[in-house]
């Protein structure tokens, strides 16, 4: 039988011992267990981005993969914990948001309020929930897959939107979401928002902030050197790309920025 | 039966290929093991700061777990490599005092001086002995479990005295110990060096450096906007903290900036 | 019998999900898989640093280890998806030549172009091969061990030489290949291009860029406070170093710098 799977998102980075902490409260409760980081780089305290990070990550794991999340600026204060059950996959995480994209993407949502202090780290720290609430319960979870024992069923959890693009007559309005690690914009624009962004010969005017992109191309080395471009990556949002190089620190944007496709 | 885990504590940094070579030689002695990093963000060649890192995060692995701590700016040279059983736990470390805090935290210890070079990688290198010699005996170890076969028991290993606060009349003198992932100044005043720190309502006037901290809180969240705040951390140290933002940029305050608490 | 191994050199970073989500694809097709990080670290795009480091590492681990190697600017081109045999290791990368240090290192090689797109993660994007291409073949590679159903061999493979120093007369002229986590500058030139480095009394001169080296040490920690000093490091390269500083940073000296030994 394979061993079960828990995944870490944090906004805790791995310069300190904190992650480690976790791992090895997980690995004392169920010795079983494979962990996995998916990213410890969530911008600090920022919901938006952990929601982003573990919506386009978790559908990759296998079902029955528990997903600790812990982007918390909240921690040791009345916002719950909650364990989720979605779209074959288990959440643990604090009850302020950070899985509104997982929860965009599935209809079948069960939610629960953790309240069964007994699966806690004892005494429970105001501070570090990751160690004595988030990774105990995905612990325990991993040994008796018994949801309904860590609290109550809720309906009436945390959700925001994921900012979407307007669209007024032929103009979408958008945002840079995040910057990846090649210095990319990725942006909130995605194909179905704007379908001609799907070909290259997509009739569409992209500007992001002031900066005018050249073109759509499908690849990154397609762009001439210097070329700011339009791609649509592997999630299906529009990025705006240079060839080789960060685009963010070409052009001065970053999160925030606004980006606007003219059709037509 | 459990897989056996190996967890290491260096300031190689993730970037080279020495952290994977550490575990590629762990894996092909005893490929059974389950490889967990603790930090590799260790201030580089900074005893103490390895030293805090361990300290504060081996004891909540299971027992059993090897530890290899590698903060060694003196490889190569007559420093010795030891084992250390202590606390139910196994550490692997250069004799630097790296340890200082785990020694702090049982009473029984025991130290070999590692002197067994058939367990080491041959031939020997000057200069990564995380390769050749800690790796190695690590993997070794959770084969055998035979700690005497590696060398000599000691007892004149090498310990440091993790810096405390010092109390004058109703003034705690401490110091700035490290800055967090969330620029959190973790000093070295502990609840048990200051009660008054346990309760909001306890009346002591703290200062980081020449700025006076507002008032102790429970949780990061209770700060206002800008706000300077002191917390007790989940390791029991005293922080100095802004709630969402870095109280080290807010303040340019770092690692060895004076913390007061004046009592009553 | 032992968990197949599959360890992933990228330059993808850790801030974003893509490296969780190729974890994600590699335990889903094979959930007993031991995954290793060898470096997330790679400088962007760079195919000479990701050959660098892959060829340092991958003989640690165990044989039948697969290694993942993805840096691969030209991702989505008519580059060619690859699968190497070599030195009892299996590789899998783009045909870019980030494998010219593994191939520089053993006769007996046998590469093959992937083709059998049933292995592939469907739809295959353009942009991010890792998770549709190189993790599903390490997968299923790790399930059969049958690597001539991936594809057809090739011959012509991408190779390009490494760096080497060159000799006139008694001046051996390199250059610095990268800059270590410590700010340790490593060269090109190895023991055997100099022998004279091997032994303290070797009788050279070494220059980086404008600095005279003072001498060549055994162990970094020989070095006096602030003095410049050479070591034949753990992978046999000459290093410019200062004792617990970055010679990089006090030198501002990094990539691409010439170094020269004078012999005699």
């Amino acid at each position: 039988m394979a061993r079960p799977i828990v995944t870490l998102t944090t906004d805790y980075g791995t310069n300190d011992h904190l992650v480690g902490v976790m791992k090895g409260v997980l690995l004392s409760i169920n010795p079983d267990l494979t962990v996995v980081d998916i990213t410890h780089g969530v911008l600090a305290h920022d919901i938006l981005d952990g929601a982003l990070a573990i919506g386009q990550a978790y559908k990759y794991f296998p079902p029955k993969t528990i997903h600790v999340v812990v982007v918390d600026p909240g921690v040791g204060t009345e916002r719950r914990p909650i364990l989720v059950a979605s779209d074959q996959h288990y959440f643990v995480a604090p009850d302020n948001g950070v899985l509104s994209s997982v929860y965009d993407q599935t209809e079948a949502l069960h939610v629960w309020h953790i309240i069964s202090e007994h699966y806690f780290r004892q005494p429970v720290s105001k501070t570090f929930h990751g160690r004595d609430i988030f990774a105990p319960v995905a612990a325990w979870l991993s040994k008796s897959w018994q949801t309904s024992a860590f609290g109550e069923a809720i309906t009436d959890f945390t959700r925001f939107a994921i900012p979407r693009p307007k669209t007024t007559g032929n103009t979408i309005r958008g945002v840079v979401l995040r910057v990846d690690q090649f210095g990319n914009l990725i942006t909130n624009v995605r194909v179905e928002d704007a379908p001609a962004l799907a070909s290259a010969d997509g009739k569409c005017t992209i500007k992001a902030g002031t900066t005018v992109v050249a073109k759509i191309v499908g690849t990154f080395a397609e762009g001439a050197s210097g070329e700011v471009v339009g791609v649509v990556g592997s999630s299906g949002y529009l990025e705006i790309c240079v060839n080789k190089t960060s685009a963010a620190r070409m052009l001065g944007i970053g999160r925030g920025t606004e980006v606007t496709v003219e059709l037509g």
